[in-house]
């Protein structure tokens, strides 16, 4: 590893990556992150020194791991996807797809709210362990008027089902560490006592381990488990053509009067403002 | 909502709609309830100012959801069916499957038994929450003589996995909520005395989003999690195949004997009435 | 039921057969085993009077169900498993993929160890049940610098969706009783005091079902539920491509210097011994 971000820092630890959001003041998804992540990615895809990558955030009262993407710059962090997800791919699904792909082992440790495209950076790493006490998953986009654009849709479908699929997306309510776990949203809640300690370890057993193993191993899981790009660009299609629609537009309006993007109560307890917003005839 | 039904009573509240079935004395699935649903889905398949839909019971002790298709009247409900399924799809499977697909969000409510039809209606709505104390649910077919002929092959494999799905299904047993809850079944099962606070709360959370962004993530759910109608149609064509052959004749004739769609012990405990069937050879 | 084994001890109470596998000292999947397993599968592939199976183990301890296969004999229960999975199918993944499909219901009860293909035998059975207290699943196969070669791969992600299976398989940690239900790998951990009635209870229940309504209900279920053969050929060749690999052999060679394949303490707590080895650069 050579570059270095300025929204991710990474510490290499024998072949363990750690690597740090840091975006202030909320960890808003923007040009930036979107940028050094892209980065990442691109210094990831050659296989290396790094066998497995451990993605944390660095906000110092644990309140944000990705709240969601920046609104007010679709058009800038879409720019920048664009450099990562492929020729003419302009998308954060076709990016977090990449990462899932990536010839290292990812392991998502949240402690914070990871809602939106930050619950599907979160779906698109290998696993994901989550704070039992201080961790929030929600996917909000039907609640703004829009649809979840960066694969949520087709992670949960895929990993708790039609029924409960559907209780997360069209509700956009806050889930728990507890709830998720339940649901197969993460993979386990764990005392955030003992979080930081479980994290390292598997890390660092997976990271003794025979990377030509550990890769052809995802590549095979992957194979079944992930979407076909076909769904991950539609996807983000759809939420291209609705999050720029009168509703969508209206709703992001009176959140923002209310302090949405914010370090305040709107954003800390989005899933509630979501549901108290004027109903929509 | 202009029309009304001899099996379902109707409530308009805003834009979400109460809809309990009420086919007593035990809520058998006939050709009553058939050509009413089949009604009220025609009403609901075009876009209008039903935004959410909540499916619940009548029945007055909570002893019945709906236990099962009226099993001296197949030939009667199918017909029924046939109606509202599609031109030649002379089934409930295909009935139930267009439910899946209404531009409206479904949620059943469930308190008492829901086994067979029962719990296929369940299914094919978009989320299922039962009283915690007070649901049982199973797919009762086999220990008849047939195969679940209306959407549980499918979507309990995809709900629950091979594993789960085949106990579920070739044990014909009768599950609590709780079990339901761990298996997938449903999407939670909740305290009985909290139940209705807790559908109302998400119906009217929903019913205030956009409808476009509803509906629009709602399709891209149901293309990942819902069978083809191929995957339906085979499913209703064995159910019919084998529930006229004599195995399965003379094992419902056996439970008619003893009280089977009457009020009574039988219809209770059908998980265990099952097992004390004589053994086939 | 004609034949006998030396590795299988058979016992038929009406059409329910209890299948016990005796393979001394540690039930390693090895050509005997594999040998018995094929002729067995063969005399169930016609439909017959055995309606159900419950496959267990006799180790006398219930340290071991199946620990794994016997690493030193790999060709050989290799070209045994060819009599069984086909013209050409050289692999103990078509093998078990042929006894998911018999035409009888099969059951697995889980006292001890079941790792590698050990596990992946359960995981083609129908159902699998666990001894709360005593029971330990795992696929160490990325530990020792391979990838699962016999359906793990397929039935975990199926199971227990992506981030789950990512862990499981390469993590090769060891999962009890406890995580493996809530991960979905069993059906269900039933404390050890109940689990023999408990199985009895079901395998008689379905026992004395309609033969045709059990098996057209599992065809139906595997339908979906199931890998293609060529999923599961391409696991296997991964397997053998990896496991001569000198990776796979230095990593075997430090266990078997440990006492790898004997009754001991390597064996008990592979998990922790595969953390342990030398790490690869």
């Amino acid at each position: 590893m050579t570059a270095s971000y300025d929204t991710i820092s990474t510490r290499l630890d024998g072949n363990v990556l750690s690597a740090t959001f840091n975006a202030p003041p909320i960890n808003l998804i923007g040009p930036e992150v979107v940028r050094d992540l892209v980065g990442l990615l691109e210094e990831l895809s050659h296989p290396g020194s790094v066998r497995v990558v451990v993605f944390d955030s660095a906000d110092p009262d644990f309140f944000f791991f990705f709240p969601h993407v920046d609104l007010t710059k679709v058009p800038e962090y879409t720019d920048e996807a664009a450099k990562g997800g492929g020729p003419g791919d302009a998308s954060l699904g076709m990016l977090f797809h990449k990462l899932s792909q990536i010839p290292a082992v990812t392991i998502a440790k949240l402690r914070g709210r990871a809602r939106g495209a930050g619950s599907e950076f979160l779906l698109a790493c290998d696993m994901r362990f989550a704070s039992r006490e201080n961790a929030v998953l929600s996917q909000p986009e039907v609640g703004f008027g829009t649809s979840p654009g960066a694969g949520a849709v087709q992670h949960l479908t895929r990993l708790m089902g039609r029924g409960r699929a559907l209780e997360a997306v069209l509700t956009s309510a806050d889930f728990d560490a507890e709830l998720a776990e339940r649901y197969g949203w993460i993979n386990r809640a764990v005392p955030d006592a003992e979080l930081d300690e479980f994290v390292v370890g598997i890390a660092a057993r997976m990271g003794g381990f025979p990377r030509d193993a550990l890769i052809a191993a995802k590549t095979a899981i992957n194979a079944i488990g992930l979407p076909t790009p076909a769904n991950v660009r539609a996807d983000a299609a759809l939420f291209q053509q609705l999050v720029r629609g009168e509703g969508a537009q209206r709703r992001a309006a009176e959140l923002f009067e209310q302090g949405f993007q914010t370090r305040g109560r709107t954003e800390l307890g989005l899933g509630e403002a979501l549901g108290d917003l004027k109903a929509v005839d």
